[in-house]
């Protein structure tokens, strides 16, 4: 007997990129933060009192959101703790999409979230990037036209790294119907020298819902902490009515906030993580394999159609080196390689040679 | 500007018990284990490397699900790990039950319930339960008359404390034609003598989820760590398909798995409460209020009108002791008191005394 709703039924669940058991892997293929989580998360981590499990944890993450409100100006009554991005996402449409409207997206993008719309139940209308990996023109109309009601933009784009400027992403908000929900899980790896800042636009538009995480800037996947930033008409339903009453735990709270008061750590992994970004950029280009400019902390590689991204992809494995290659379509010629250690940059970059040579 | 769906506008999010900062109150209100996580739980947490949380965790807490299916002796994919009981319960009906179709519950009964179905957006239908808190006859007849797709029993019973025999609980799968959800978040205090044990439905009945959690018999709701148990057709859409990717963090994982493995301290915890629960009913009946039967770690005690519940509990709040007082209707002459620890009880007892004396 099956007693799942037909919309889960009919749907196939989120595969996640590899995570191999065993540690013989160097691991390039899901953007995780190349440096383990500082000195200040250690501490905060040996300070953890295991009397303080026996109670239920602070439903709101309270002195977290205070922290977060802190290092961007804003007000906590604005943010919304979630256990990893996921949650954020989830709630997001749970909380705002009734089952007859749609959420878009545009092409190639994170293929979360159409799983996350056929759980749901409710519709998915998929526009395409242009060749360049911008926005078609008129998209706000578009998605207005379309009857959409929240947008889905991942940005640093998800999986090509490219940057959408602050400006675009308010023209949208303001001609936009629905809600715009921006996916920053890799905004930490923007070059600050572009000063991209998205956060002043929640004063300004009440339809834009920010998605922050610390699983990749902050090295804390594993704790499964995120946070979305937006008006108190979007925060606030999710906070007092549809959030799971206790989401975070009370050592996830703890160490996440241990994570974010010390920037000056963070802030030296994302500076690593740039440099050797434009330094796997170069390189790969010497060898023949370009890739498109990336503001996050991977590349997306074009590898030529003699040399084949998915047999590239198999070899790599076969070295003991984990890229992430996609079978969707526009994307078979490419491989996504994260910006790893310099150690495991250097092997990446050698066993390459090796694997181009012999083609 | 409001963005959120008709039944999320609609509805009161669920209010937990208080939660008091300051750690002067003696809380007897939410049902927590009066002991703190055991020395396993200690060593498990000195034992984590920050290192580990860079990655991801295992997605399903695979580890944990198989020392589970040990304690159980069931398969570990009769299992699923949850973010907490609420998780669980979300997801189930999220998984389940259409927007048009119901779930249904026997009054009075956990309040969260409703409010879970109120968030999913289906009917929810009461039935009310008899005077000495047992199902109205004919129930499973009724579910079905009513169309129900999935019933919500907690077992032993909240607020009551009350258990229902696994006979009747066979008797009701087997006639349902729906989902018959048992929330066992009080399971582990129930007498062992009663030999109470729901998990070997499983294997009979795949309409059967059972709720567990290491929130209350392992002290560990800070950590927020549950499980479901049930057949492969209940289990798999949500491990597979409506969870979130990674929906349990590494931490949690190990420490839950440390203090279910130290089941000879657990079991020490368990044993105390259902001691000091008969030495409160007795020490609580003489000073005139008598009380539920209770299998659980908690007594609903019937306060005479003449005493009024409601002020009861102002008055303990006022000497420092919190207890629970619900609203509801049939439930205001009630007061629920947690099994707190041997010091906690003689003050209560004490300050009860202390009260009535004056009224």
């Amino acid at each position: 007997m099956t007693f799942e709703r037909k919309n889960v039924r009919n749907m196939v669940g989120y595969i996640p990129g590899e995570q191999p058991g065993s540690s013989d892997f160097i691991k390039l293929n899901t953007n995780e933060n190349p440096f383990a989580p500082g000195p200040a998360v250690q501490e905060a981590l040996a300070a953890i009192n295991v009397d303080n499990l026996r109670r239920y944890p602070q439903p709101t993450a309270l002195e977290l959101r205070t922290s977060i409100a802190a290092q961007h100006t804003i007000g906590k009554e604005n943010i919304i703790v979630t256990n990893g991005g996921d949650e954020l996402l989830r709630l997001a449409i749970s909380t705002f999409v009734e089952t007859d409207e749609a959420i878009a997206v545009a092409e190639p993008t994170y293929t979360l979230y159409e799983v996350l719309a056929q759980a749901h139940g409710c519709n998915y209308i998929r526009f395409t990037l242009n060749e360049d990996w911008s926005l078609p023109v008129n998209f706000a109309k578009s998605l207005n036209n379309s009857n959409v009601k929240m947008c889905l933009l991942p940005n640093p784009h998800a999986p090509s790294g490219t940057l959408m400027p602050v400006k675009e992403l308010a023209a949208i908000a303001s001609e936009f119907n629905g809600i715009l929900l921006i996916d920053e899980a890799y905004v930490d790896f923007i070059d600050p020298d572009l000063n991209h800042d998205c956060i002043k636009l929640i004063k300004q538009f009440d339809n834009i819902l920010l998605l922050r995480t610390f699983s990749k800037g902050y090295s804390l996947a594993g704790l499964r902490i995120a946070y979305g930033i937006g008006s108190l008409s979007l925060i606030n339903p999710m906070q007092s009515k549809t959030k799971d009453s206790y989401n975070i735990d009370f050592i996830a709270q703890k160490l996440a906030q241990a994570a974010l008061e010390d920037q000056d750590y963070a802030r030296k992994t994302w500076d690593f993580v740039r440099s050797q970004r434009a330094m796997l950029k170069d390189a790969l280009a010497d060898l023949g394999l370009s890739s498109v400019d990336s503001q996050s902390n991977f590349l997306l590689v074009n590898v030529p159609e003699l040399i084949n991204a998915e047999k590239l992809y198999k070899s790599l494995k076969q070295h003991g080196i984990l890229v992430r290659h996609f079978q969707q379509a526009g994307q078979e010629n490419f491989v996504r390689i994260t910006v790893g250690n310099t150690d495991e940059n250097q092997l990446l970059l050698k066993t390459l040679k090796l694997l181009l040579e012999k083609t």
